[in-house]
This record gives C-alpha cells, structure tokens and sequence, in this order.
C-alpha cells in the first residue's frame, strides 16, 4: 500500500473505475452482441455492479481516505510543495470528490433501492405502453417515479429547486433561470424560422436508399478521413447509436441503418464519433487524472455540443458535400452534383419525432420537453394532462399533433427511467457547438473569413479537430461547461451565435437550389 | 435473507456465477470486439474480478455456508425428507463443493499470487518467442512456471502424481495410469493407419477458396439447419474460434475465416456449435442447479467429445456431404457431386500443426504432447531438451520434422499459460465420442445398422441431438466423464470403438474416389 495518502485514493479511485468500465462493457455487449434471452441474467448482472459500485462510492473506507488526502494536501499546501497549477487542479478535484460523496451520504438508501426498482420497472411499462399505445397504463409507473425523484431531491437538500437539483449531474451549476434566459430567444426566433421555410417552394427530394455494405462503406471513409485510430477504436451496430469510453485506450461508436433513410447511419456515425473525440481528449491518456474527476467530461450539453460540432458544422456543411458527394456518387446514390447531397442532409422539415428531427426544429422538440419536465416536477402538472399538454404545444411551436401518444409523449425513453432535467442539454449542447464555432473561427482565421468550411473543402478536418482538442477537450471537470465557453469565446454563454448561424445556413440553403 | 441454509448458499454460489460470468463476458468482448489499444486495462479488469472470485471462494463465510447447509441436510436426510434422486444430487451437490473449496484453501495465496504473474508473463514470453522462433527465450518463464506447478501440486497434497494433480480440474478422476492404458493402442494403430493412407495414390485436391460472404452463408445454413435458437445464440468472429455460455440463456460461439482453407470456418463452426449445445442441455434451464456443480460440464474431454462429434461424425460424414454439398455448389465451390465436398472435408494429410489436425493424425499430435508433459513434471526432462524431443517424436510417430521451434514445441499456447495435463482431453475426446457414436446407433437403430447417417441424409439431425439431450448432456458434474461413458454405453470406455470408426472410414474413403 503507498504510505502517501494521495496515491492510496488513486488506488481506490483506479479500482471503482475498473468496475465502472465493467458496467460499461456489459452495457455495449447488451447492444451490440447479446441475444435477447441473455437480458435477465444480464440485468442481475447490472445490479450487482450498481451494488457494488454504490457500497465503494458510500464507503467509509472511501470517506477515510478522501479526509487523508485533503489532510495531506493541506499540509503540503502550506509547504509550498505544489506549483499553481498544480495545487488548483488537486484542489478541484477534492472539492468535486467531497461534493459526489456527500450526495451519495445524503441519500437513504432504501430510496436508492427503490430508485433502481423504479427505474426498471418504468422502462419495461414504457415500453409496453409505447408499444400499445397507451399512456394510462404507464402514469402509475410515472408518478412513482417523478414522487420518489422529488424525495430524492429533497434528500439532497441543496440550495436549489426540485427540478434543478435533479438537473446537477448532468449540467453541474444550472439553474432554471438560466435555463430560461438561454431559451427565450429560441421560443419566438426557431419558430419564425420554420414559417420562412414552410412558406417556400419545397426543393423536391428524391427517395433513393442505399445497401446495407455500402453505408458501411462511407462510414468507414468519413471515420478514416477523420483520422480514426482503429488501434484504439472499435465500431458496431446497435439499435439505438451511442458512444462509450471501456479503458483509456478503448473507445466504441455504434451506428444502425435505417430503412428508406440512406444518410441515418452515416449521420449517426459523425455524431457519436463527435462524443468519442471529446472523451480521447480527456487528459487521461498521458496524465495521472484518469478516474479523476479532472479526467472526466463535464458535463452532457458539453458532450452533445462535440457530437453536434461533427454532425452538424461539418458534416452538414455545404464545405463537406462539395468534397465529400463523389463517395456517395461512387456507391450509385443519385446525385448529379454536391448539391443534392447536401440537400438531403438538410431536409429542412420539421417532423413529430426529436431523434429525427434537423437542426431547425430540434430546438422546439427540447423546449416542449423542458417546460413539461418542470411543471411535472415544480407546478404540480397533473400526470393525466400530460398528453393533451404535448399535443397542444406541437400544435402551437411545429404546427403538426402527433396522433397517437407512441408518436407523442411515449416517443423519448428519458422520463420512463426517471432522468429529468437532461433533456436541456441537448439544446444548450447546440448554443455551445455554435458559440465554439465562433471562436474556433475567430482562432483559425487570419485572412478568411470562413476557416471551417475552407479546412473541410480540403479535407483537413483534423485543423477543427487539433484547435477542439487544445481548447475544449482536455479539461474534463475543471470546470463547468459554461464557465468553459466564456473561458474559450471570450463572452456567456448566448443563443445569439446558434441564432446567427441558423439563420445564415437558411440563407445559403435557400440560394443554392 | 432466506431462513433455509440451503437457500443460503444458493444465494452466494449465484452472486459467484454472476462475477464469472462477467469475465466470461470481458474475454468475450476481447477476442471478438476490443480494439487493441484496450487490452492493458481489460487485463486490469479481468485481474480484479480474479481477485474478488478467489475471494469469495475461499472465503470462511463461504466455509461457514456451506457447514451450515451440510447440517440442514444431514438433519433433513434423518427425517426422511428427501426423495433418492433429490438426496443423491443434494450430496453429490455438497460433496463437490466441499472439495472445491478444500483445493482453494490449500494453497498459500502467495503462491496464487505468483502462479497469476508468471502465467501472464509466460504468455507473454511464449508470444515473442514463437514470432521469433527463439526457444531458448522462453526457457526461462516455462522453467518458472513448471516449478510453480510442481508446488501446487504438493501444497494440494492429494495422493496422486504430480501431473495427476494437475490433470484433476479438467479430467476429474484420472491418473496416469488410465491414461496410458487408454492410449497405448493409439501409439501403433494410428501410424498403421498414417502409413496405409501414405501408401494410396493420393487424391488431387483442388485449391480453392471462397467469399467470407458466402463461408458466412453457409455457417449460417449449418446453424439454422441444425435447430439454432437465436433468441438464446449469438455468432461472432474471433482469432481463434470458442464458445461460452455467459448466462442461462445466453450462448455464444465464434468463428474466423482462413484465407486459401474455405473449410475451415464452416468445420469451426459446427465444432463450437457442438461444445454449445453440450451447454446447452446442462440441467439448468429448468431446474434449480444453474451456479450448482450439477449444472456444470463435468469434464474438458465429455466437451470436447460433443464439440468432435458434431464436427467429425456428422460434418465430416459421409451422408453430410451427401445432403449439404448442393449449398457449397450454389456458392460457386467447384464440387462436381457430393464426393468432392466429402474428400475436401477430410483430406487426411498429415502435417506439423495440431489445430489443423484431421481424425487420423490428431491423436498423435496429443501423444506427443502428453507424453512430454508428463517427463517434464515426473521425470525431470530438462526443459532445454524440450525442442530435439518434440522433432524426434514427430519424425517417428508422423514422418515430418519442424523446420523451426515455432511451428514446433512453440506452437500451442497451453504450456504457456502454466496448463499442464490439459492435452489429453483432447485425445480422449475423440474416444469418447466414438464410443457414445456406437450407443447412440444402437439406441436410435431398430432395422437400421447405421442411423446416425441414414437422420443426417435427410436432414433429421435433432435424432441425434436429442439422444444427446437425453442421455448424455443433462447429468452435468453428477458423475464423470469415465462413469457416464460406461452408463451410456454399457462398457468401460476403450480406444477401440474410436480404431474401428477410423479404420471403416479410411476404406469408405478409399472405396470412394
């Protein structure tokens, strides 16, 4: 054992992390490899772990050493043993050590129990409700839940509101004013926007499809473009796409093919393959932080603002389809210039589905949600008017009613497993991407005016890649994620530039038909 | 907690069967997913589960369970409240366990310490050497791991030989004895047969190759037309072809396409297939014997024996050829009847590798194996002769002598990994199955003197299977693999039965041309 008390909390940091990325594991092999009838064992399997998991991160073994090493980090402190940048790092990360460990103590653990019981019981009643289409049977599965989140927050007691404590661990600091502030624009701005589009000639889009190998194919080009190391990389199919991070040297993407929706996996692929660079960014690979929280992402919106970086400003762009279209015109897609291509990736039709939906109207999806969230856990919304609620505020933001609660408030699995206060950061995650951009333009450029599209018309993607990596990727829990774009943009935190590039990206889509 | 002590340690062997079948599910991922970059924090991951299993069994709570269970049987037994079956199994059940558990606790945990590292670090060693073709760089870490071997065996003080000792965890029962007497016969009918087959005319194999596409399609075929479930099974490809059961209903089987030998995946294929299925009709699907000794294989030989007979008496067949080459030919094999697919399948060419092995040679390649094992652990050989006996077995008993060390006593990886009185499972295997193959035919064969062919030419394989099902798979560690030969087949296991089936294949072979 070390007799330096700083090194034995690494040991013990190390080894919840090595069971961490177990339950990782098993969670990718469940998507990608499991036959159905392994989910039984495999969800006795999950819960083993969680236990285990749950008894080292509550442990007063874990507290001991935590006070041990503060104990010997403050007498080194006075010392003068640490260089600056040193001693802040190691202090940010026993301050979000002690602040973990003390939700974890707050928390009964018979309410723990009955979260997970809950939660499993929640997401097999959504999906069968979703399944047949009935909301009724799932509201008891809902109110158990959205009661015992409320315990919880309360549990937790911070100076904060239900709906914003619950929010904490995927957006550290937010608060529901903030939230407000940040999408007020959005409520009037994405909907005029849609108006423009609407009211304009729809550029007639072909119906084509592509054969399972050759979206294989281009996926495997666009990884390849953008430098994927296979050493340390792994790709799969799974029904839902996502990112996972197993070792320090062990990243897995997943993509699915989509009937009738040639561009979904390759899509899919530059999204999930956004979320892996941000984690091979984390100072991990050479550094000591890795099960630190300085070697941890931040924060979802942070997380979703890198995947929608390479889904959306690049490929999306209209830089990518003019380098890019001749690889989808090798593979027999029906496209007579860059044009078509980019069209198709940009359809520009708002729709009743969030997963689905483009850059334009994702935005009202997460405000509808939002606001729901809310008034469910903060306004004492009725479970029962949950539908009508839905539908009215698609009628009134999209323009279109959902006409079965599946395709409504049953669509998004979030809810069923209890997580409330994540849905915001996918849309934050689109303000950040923007406001990034911006900068990263602002960094790039010296005498043009547009280095993004300039680096992707010539391939060298890896320009955008090496600016994300030295300003954005490699400070993990240093500090929270708008802190880091005011650290990086030089202003807050806006929805101005997500506002602006919208806006101009219509602008140009509309000139190029 | 449950009150009955029985249900006790139900309980605790099934959190034990939960953690081994996690690191059965990280090897799993490894060898058919893992990026390379991963494998150092998988060994960190594989190496803490080791640690927290061999905890938990040789725990004395563990020790403590299973006295108290022990008690309540034995009380439960003179009241009479077991029927025989039930009795018999509970004992045979306890016994096993107690036995275990003995062997755990036997060793010195520094010894298990050391036994982990010089395992990880001769296959390491073993790696480099076989790529470089240097033996003399491996001597030390063999040297090493024969000595640590040779402790083991004392400290588990059983009265049997060194390598008896360490042939018991997957030969239950057998002794050196039993071993020779069973392969005697072998050491000069096989080299008969070998010189028979040297002296014909030999056959004109075409070289040929196929699509992995296609050798994909017709594993595919294989499976489906041999019953797969694939709700319970699911296929991947690994380096070297295995099977696992990582849950009650949850197996999985890999294979891997060789370029220049499209057989090759397809014969993988059926073999891991047969070890899967054996699995598979483990009691414990039904029954309450899962984490049980009862619901486990009860020896590497009864495995391999299932896995030989799906591969050798079935795809290998005669009547398989028959029925399935048209699929191969529709593929674009260049088969003009079914007698070419037949000579294809066994092309009875003796050659320096093991794993490559047909019927006829394999045996040998096990009797030098064995043989060497044991003048290395009883009659102290020294290791630096390991290489000159290796050749000079292979000339008398194969007629070949390896240009190199690699493809020589470098080749396999068991001595590596510190597995001594592994090899002649294999061997006996093939007894085995032989012997069971002449049960089942007189079982299934009322007119018929040759059943087993007469159910594959039309397809009816799930006769043989279900014979299996019934006879052979369900009794798991009831008896061993010896016992439930002789219940089976009326005779104590003999090698003769495996000569007969050889020598009637060679003349069918040879009649066919």
């Amino acid at each position: 054992m070390p007799s330096c008390a700083w090194e034995r909390l690494g040991e013990y940091l190390h080894e919840t992390q090595l069971l961490g990325s177990i339950q990782s594991t098993l969670y990718w092999d469940q998507n990608t490899a499991m036959p159905k009838g392994g989910s039984s064992w495999r969800g006795e399997q999950l819960s083993l772990l969680a236990r285990l998991l749950h008894r080292r991160q509550s442990s007063s073994q874990y507290e001991s050493l935590i006070k041990e090493a503060e104990k010997e980090f403050q007498d080194s402190c006075l010392k003068g043993e640490f260089e600056l940048n040193e001693k802040e790092a190691r202090q940010r990360n026993l301050d979000l050590l002690i602040q973990d460990l003390s939700r974890q103590k707050c928390l009964d653990p018979e309410l723990v129990a009955h979260l997970a019981k809950a939660k499993s019981q929640g997401y097999e009643s959504w999906q069968e409700a979703k399944a047949n289409n009935d909301f009724k049977s799932f509201q008891p599965a809902l109110s158990t839940l959205i009661s015992l989140r409320k315990e919880q927050a309360q549990q937790l007691n911070e100076p904060r509101s239900c709906w914003e404590t619950l929010a904490q661990p995927f957006e550290p600091d937010l608060s529901l004013n903030r939230v407000q502030e940040l999408f007020a624009p959005l409520r009037t701005v994405l909907p005029e926007l849609l108006d423009k589009v609407r009211s304009l000639d729809k550029r007639k889009l072909k119906k084509w499809d592509l054969d399972e190998s050759l979206q294989e194919k281009l996926c495997n080009q666009l990884l390849n473009d953008w430098g994927r190391d296979e050493k340390i990389t792994a790709l799969a199919r799974s029904p839902h796409p996502f990112s996972t991070t197993l070792g320090p040297k062990d990243f897995r993407i997943t993509s699915r093919v989509v009937k009738g929706q040639p561009l979904s996996s390759f899509l899919a692929t530059a999204h999930e393959w956004g979320h892996s660079l941000y984690e091979q960014g984390l100072n991990f690979q050479s550094h000591q932080w890795f099960s630190w929280p300085l070697g941890q992402a931040t924060s979802m919106a942070l997380h979703e603002s890198q995947s929608l970086f390479w889904e959306n400003r690049v490929a999306r762009s209209k830089a990518f389809s003019e380098r890019f279209w001749r690889y989808f015109a090798e593979v027999g897609a029906p496209f007579d210039s860059w044009k078509d291509l980019w069209h198709s990736m940009n359809p520009l039709m708002p729709g009743l589905n969030r997963v689905e939906a483009d850059e334009l109207s994702y935005g009202l999806h997460i405000l509808i949600r939002t606001d729901l969230e809310i008034a469910l856990l903060e306004d004492d919304l009725p479970i029962s008017e949950l539908p009508i609620e839905w539908n009215s505020r698609y009628e009134n933001l999209l323009g279109l009613t959902p006409q079965t609660d599946s395709e409504g408030c049953l669509q998004d699995v979030h809810w069923s497993e209890g997580l409330f206060g994540y849905f915001p950061s996918y849309l934050i995650g689109h303000l950040i991407s923007a406001q990034l951009s911006q900068a990263m333009t602002r960094a790039l450029g010296a005498q043009d005016t547009d280095p993004i599209s300039t680096n992707i018309l010539i391939g060298n993607e890896s320009a955008l890649l090496n600016w994300l990596r030295k300003e954005v990727h490699p400070h993990g829990r240093k500090m929270n994620a708008e802190d880091l774009v005011k650290k990086v943009s030089g202003t807050s935190l806006s929805s101005d530039p997500f506002i602006s590039y919208l806006k101009e990206k219509l602008e140009m889509l509309n000139a190029t038909s």
